[in-house]
């Protein structure tokens, strides 16, 4: 196995965005493809990280790009800054995913027949409104992402949705859960939401402990939740 | 691999029960056990075949039997003429389950230190009741189970948990989904609930398909669900 690892320059109108792209240069044919969505701080080496991971499983790990090349958040205040306005304006999570799912398929070694996204945090909330855009991608996976509704026209959702979710997560309490599933219910859709007791925000990302906001590793959760995301996966892009 | 199997009388107090045993001859040593509990009928063909594959995974299946050794409903009317005494009387259901997990564990076959239960529908409440007496198992799952509070005084549980439930089961609304959570939460355990969109009351029972009592047969669910406890039971068990 060799996995072969690029960045990738594409657009979403005058938006000048940068891609990590990971993917097995030993198999043959084009490959099914998983997006992934970065947290609040930007396309970081966490998501890189899982494209290599997915490149090895035999996916083209496509690590996408909202804020635009090279933009970073570095505190709190600043992931708050950069996040927000995509949280005021849900067409522009839906333009910027759409803008990756066409960059993605349009690649010489993607199955463009063969489409999920996967998303932490923030990016599960852009995974979640890549489905409710009706795109044609065979699932999505979220986690610990935010739940709220995009207040966007309502699509059949033709994806599985997965969403992988702390049950402690002060970002996507109870009720956003509840709603959720009312809405998923709506659009008609093939739905599976795993609740995680004791799991707060951010539980998959190793490292993280920030008090402040609810955000912490939890092991155990963390391999639950990957391992369940790669069955899904399986199931879905099999 | 040769699965024996067998029937075994054994008691709680003054009732006389039968479970139905199963485990491969062909492996040495005491094996992990799994406590099998059935749904409102009794203990009937889809216990035992679930004891049978689980003997094939390596584990001592033992189907136990909580109305008496023979006894079965055979109507919606019978099945619940059976259940209603143990809804109205929770500590019955827990000493029910105490005999059952002392006589698999006094077996020769089976490694006492080593157990699990599982159990649908009535049995999924058996199992939840076996972890909430504090019982000395390391795992537990409903599927699809009854998930109201035994109204018994609580103690701390030490098996983890794992509750799978359609979204759609009457039996066991979204309220009593949040109840559940914060008993757990209290109860300081490892626990997991994985809901499946549009599954019903019995979706892990092929066949079913009763509207009355909101119970029906789900493909998908049955199969994530029976994937996910046995990879749950490979992870407290192994």
């Amino acid at each position: 196995m060799s996995i072969q690892t690029q960045t990738l320059d594409y657009r979403d109108g005058d938006v000048a965005l940068e891609a990590f792209v990971a993917f097995n240069d030993q198999t043959a044919g084009p490959r099914p493809v998983v997006l992934i969505g970065h947290q609040w701080g930007g396309r970081d080496g966490f998501v890189e990280d899982h494209a290599r991971r997915l490149a090895a499983a035999g996916y083209l790990g496509f690590a996408l790009d909202m804020y635009g090349k090279g933009v970073r958040g570095n505190s709190i205040e600043e992931n708050s800054a950069l996040m927000g306005p995509f949280m005021e304006d849900r067409k522009r999570v839906r333009s910027r995913m759409l803008a990756a799912l066409n960059t993605a398929c349009g690649l010489p070694q993607a199955d463009a027949t063969r489409v999920a996204a996967i998303g932490f945090c923030f990016g599960g909330l852009c995974a979640l409104d890549l489905a409710r855009s009706g795109a044609d991608v065979r699932g999505v996976v979220s986690f610990h992402g935010l739940l709220k509704p995009s207040g966007l026209a309502a699509h059949p959702i033709g994806a599985k949705v997965l969403v992988l979710h702390g049950a402690d997560d002060p970002l996507a309490p109870m009720e956003d859960v509840v709603a959720l599933r009312a809405e998923l219910d709506a659009a008609g859709c093939d739905w599976q939401l795993h609740l995680y007791g004791g799991a707060k925000h951010a539980f998959a990302v190793p490292g993280t402990n920030v008090p402040d906001i609810g955000a912490k590793h939890h092991t155990d959760a963390e391999r639950r939740s990957i391992a369940t995301c790669d069955a899904f996966l399986a199931e879905v892009l099999g």
